[in-house]
């Protein structure tokens, strides 16, 4: 009996070269799955199933996720208002771990006795890979092709061709990674520090001009109305809050970071949605939790943000922050009311039963009806006790 | 001998009514000071001078502490990266800490008995005021006729009316505090929740629609040159940036807070250049630090606004804050490229002697130069090691 | 209709005192509520009534809190680990937070106009009860005569003696305040910066000098099993342990810290169970959670700790890091087995079937079976990568 | 020219081996280096240098950094309280750093080409070694001939007798790690997660029963007396204090980690002057320190802590907490005292000038001399304000 081999394949040359290599060099029975994380579409899927077949495949998989990924991690995202280095909300990141989780499911229900991924030995994604296949399949042995050999472009091309297998390999100019919670952009100016990214290196331009109005209504975090039309579920929310703010050109920006290899990578994307989302999200938040429920919120987010980059997003420590951003959403219920710019966006304002800015008790800088002059004295006369002492003390 | 008082004087219609009333009704010596943290012109003092004689105090003067200010907290808000609820950059919390520091210090100096600020019951001003003074003057007393008569706007003018003193009485339709860091503006619309400020209500408009490209120029963390052009003290480098940024409208936005009173408080505000210093800032340090330097100095600065912001600026932990950000500094030296559109600006890129992404050492997800693809190997298989034996000991 | 006042009452004089003030002087009826967290026995539950009615109140209630004192507080102070100030075991704090919200909640179902407790200006107490009656009863008004009135003890007896009311009014040496969780001592060492309490002053003395063995069973984290005897509730198990570890004195110590009215304050206790609970829970997690479970948890425990003891219970932060902590403990399952000495115990070690430590793996120092020097060599390259740079770019 | 290299040199067996198997298989020129971080006396110096001529080195090297151990490591970890899962003080993690890094200067210096340490692939030595090589010469290969080369004990005795090297080849039935700041004791029941280690596998002994008085006197958080006695450099104090102290049995532990290969790790140690000097300055602290310094400083010094443990010493963060620690000792003035017994000790109390605990200002719980009753309602007043909002509007 052949050994068999689980593929994470994505279509491009380098997956491709996998699926050729595995099959003719190593002698495997190569199972090929995509994990779809909104990246694809219906047409997509025909064409991959084409490809792997041609490929010489033994079965060929397309798992659809994207509901499992918002449930899995984009909520969290979103609860969390996760902006790596305050820029980023992570798509990559996240993607690759809900792929590789999938990836990994199907290695062991078929019993595979390896898991193959493209990945090069120069990025992040190898390392997200690895990690979550050894940690769910700790026996399965984890081939990497093109990492393990130093593959060039050309070499992978000549393979290909010499096994029959014909694709357009002209590399495009920018390398694009398209996915429910944003699309990034590497090439040319990313590998620099010094330039942005140019207009057209973009996959959504802009093609409207005119500003436009965008309310979008959350129940215990989660989008459940966009524009007064309501979602059974907040994938199709997302994707139609992307169809009305990418028009816009709207969250473009580059994200320098530490990469988990150690070196400091820098990536462009555009994240229309993700990022309109987060912000509107995280403005709901000021009016309706409490001073520290957004201090540690916003502390735990960080973690949950840096460890879910760092391919850690197995870690059960995960899973206890998630359920504490999942309480602390019980009063994030309410309208955000935002208009669209070419480039940009404004938050003009909320609506919500559980906004604490209520008028009923006084307002900031104009009215005390919760309270008096004498209280405030008092209040400053206390708390002001330990420092006056520190210094009585302390003084030179 | 009569008994003194130092009053925090603005000019404005509750600082005028203590001028008159600790005068006439309280039989104090009135010593009027005002502090500039950079919202005063050379006339703006002139008229502030003449006003407090009109208004019969014993003395008046006005400190320029524009530099101090910069030196002692605005430095270190750059430093921190800090906005406070990713938002607003802390301008008046800011200005309230080294004015009350100043008059508390022109307090002990002459001898005063008590000091008097214009504060009502309803903001977070009468805190940061009454908490420096008990804390750097525990024994004076502090007069606040505005909160402790609970006066309404008519009730005051009237007083002056009958004292014999003319002012323009009208009541701006936006409440505007302008400094170094930032200008605040308050009114109508941020009383509510739901409705952004009118284009007009801000004190710069836009007047320049084509975009231009600006140079800001970092040494240890501190800006030495804009464009090209060096400058001798930070404060005028930031005065250059806000005129080459506020034409444009950059900077805007409402920030939506707990104020140290408890209830939820929403203030507009423009800060072109503090918004584009900062995040120039950050971005070269994301260049520039280690991973953790900025995780934790990201904690820090948190820390520090919100303590400044909560009037805790005397707190010693402040000091030791400051020695940390200060020495996280050493290496954030360079250019920062952007170019500046209305209402928004775009960062290009930087360039530095302390640029940690150096091809040298590979390009992220394009080459591997310091390591092999064997290291990745021994990397995630060791970094796995904890995870995979914790799902292992505690699978389902 | 007579007004009516919810009194919390402990049978001691500042209490008895504002019984008899309430009804005889502001014409209240007076409903005396005493609230067990642990320190009341069946006998002093009949003393506290007999002491209430001879004081002529309306009516007595003696709730009986020690499940839900435990349920709701003592539970997460131990799945946190927390020893404020790494010493105190938090006993007061958490029983005033629980007597507070008993009182309140007893305030609004009989529809008290008032509640009164008997704390003075000078500590936490007050705080406590004036913050949770002012949040949980926000019309409610309450009554604080030994604060408003700076009554001295000699004031107080000759009130109660020229109102017929006998007691015994000898004050003792230290002030002891005993509950589930642990007894405070206050006194005349204590309010002292340079004295330790002298043995005297322990309730509990060492009556035992033999060690004998200890064997703690948890399950998620809560206590079952002492000795290998099965508990209903972990509140008795908690007594079991108390019973077999008071004898020997342990647990003793002095905290000092910071009061919420500004002051450090100095108070000695006694929590022979709390500290031995504390540390063998904590030994167990050190086996059975991963590293940044026990990261994260340390530092959302030192915030739910200090929260806890300036009264801000009621903070939703408060709840959510209770679903965290409450989510963290899933595998803290197994036995704790120690050593109990006189004044002092040892942890000997621990069996669980969620430990991490398990040979299968490897041993510390002695065996790595999962993984190879190889692997090690490349984890410590890949990850010496961005120090390597950052000090090749900075050398000086 | 022979190629050379610098061997880390115990003059324990695996050295030995190494320094043996460099020479006569792999031919190098070997420099063996003994780095003293307090576990040497002046004997061992003597033997160490006779063995490793024995062994046939080039040349053998002793570096005494005491001093310099203590100035740029265990200083820190005093001002940070450091104890690693509240338990160990790192003794062996600091060592390691240090050691290492005086070799790689030494390497340096003398151009050599590779640089060899003795650890085997099971433990966290390796990686510190490792790590510390690699980013303070990136150039210099690593040797590590016990990992490379999976040896036995047997196989290394073996091969030395066979190359004529006679030694104590007897295994010590524990393995001992002796510095500065502590000794650890790994072996037969650390292996284990249930069992203690036996009274005599510790190597210093109770041999004085009666309890004794200790004081230690602390300028700026720093160790400059110890009973009376003045000392010219902490090292002394802390050696004195170990004298005093060790006779007692105190500081024993078993300290059970996450090791940075992945894997728990359990290990005895004995730690009697680091034990009580950390205890003491905490108490310090407690009295001299603002309550945010203690958080604060309590949360980076966690972190300093992990981080050292985990071999990130030459990390830029680690000098950014440095100077934080550094500017947080200026109050830190005083004296300490305590009481030593069998197996423990007491903390009495504490003699400062900077004490914040001064009657003048009140007395926990006894008098407010700073504020009144009235103060604490208006404190309390405002202190509820948000959370009665919360509650009053989320009420259910």
């Amino acid at each position: 009996m052949k050994k068999s081999v689980v593929l994470a394949f994505s279509g491009g040359l380098d997956t491709s070269y996998c699926a050729k290599y595995l099959t003719e060099n190593l002698g495997y029975d190569v199972h090929a799955v995509t994990v779809n994380t909104g990246g694809f579409s219906k047409e997509d899927e025909q064409e991959l199933k084409l490809k792997a077949e041609k490929l010489g495949v033994t079965s060929y998989t397309f798992i659809d996720a994207v509901e499992s990924y918002y449930n899995e991690c984009v909520k969290y995202l979103i609860f969390g208002n996760v902006l790596k280095n305050n820029t980023y909300p992570l798509s990559v990141s996240a993607e690759r771990t809900v792929q590789a989780q999938n990836i990994a499911k199907y290695a062991v229900e078929i019993g595979a006795t390896a898991i193959a991924h493209g990945s090069t030995g120069a990025g992040n994604d190898q390392v997200r890979f690895d990690l979550i296949f050894q940690i769910m399949c700790p026996g399965v042995e984890i081939i990497t092709p093109i990492r393990d050999l130093s593959l060039s472009r050309n070499e992978e091309i000549l393979f290909l061709k010499n096994h029959g297998y014909e694709m357009d390999f002209e590399k495009a100019k920018y390398s694009i990674n398209k996915g429910l919670w944003g699309t990034s952009v590497g090439g040319k100016e990313t590998l620099t520090s010094k330039y942005n990214l140019p207009e057209d290196a973009f996959p959504s331009q802009v093609v409207k001009t005119e500003p436009s109005d965008l309310e979008i209504k959350f129940k215990k975090g989660e989008i459940i109305g966009v524009n007064g039309e309501k979602f059974s579920h907040p994938v199709a929310a997302i994707q139609k809050i992307e169809e009305l703010t990418s028009v816009y050109g709207i969250g473009r920006d580059i994200h320098v970071g530490d990469t988990i290899v150690g070196i400091k990578g820098r990536v462009g994307f555009e994240a229309a949605a993700a990022t309109v989302i987060i912000k509107a999200h995280h403005l709901l938040e000021k009016h309706t939790l409490s001073k520290y429920q957004q201090t540690i919120k916003s502390q735990l987010s960080d973690w949950y943000g840096n460890w879910l980059h760092e391919a850690l997003f197995l870690d059960p420590v995960m899973r206890n922050i998630e359920v504490f951003l999942n309480d602390s959403q019980k009063t994030v219920n309410g309208k955000v009311f935002l208009t669209l710019h070419p480039y940009r966006f404004v938050l003009n304002g909320i609506e919500s039963e559980n906004d604490l800015m209520s008028s009923k008790f006084g307002s900031y800088g104009e009215a005390n009806l919760a309270w008096t002059g004498e209280d405030v004295k008092g209040f400053t006369k206390v708390l002001s006790n330990s420092l006056s002492i520190y210094h009585q003390i302390n003084k030179s």
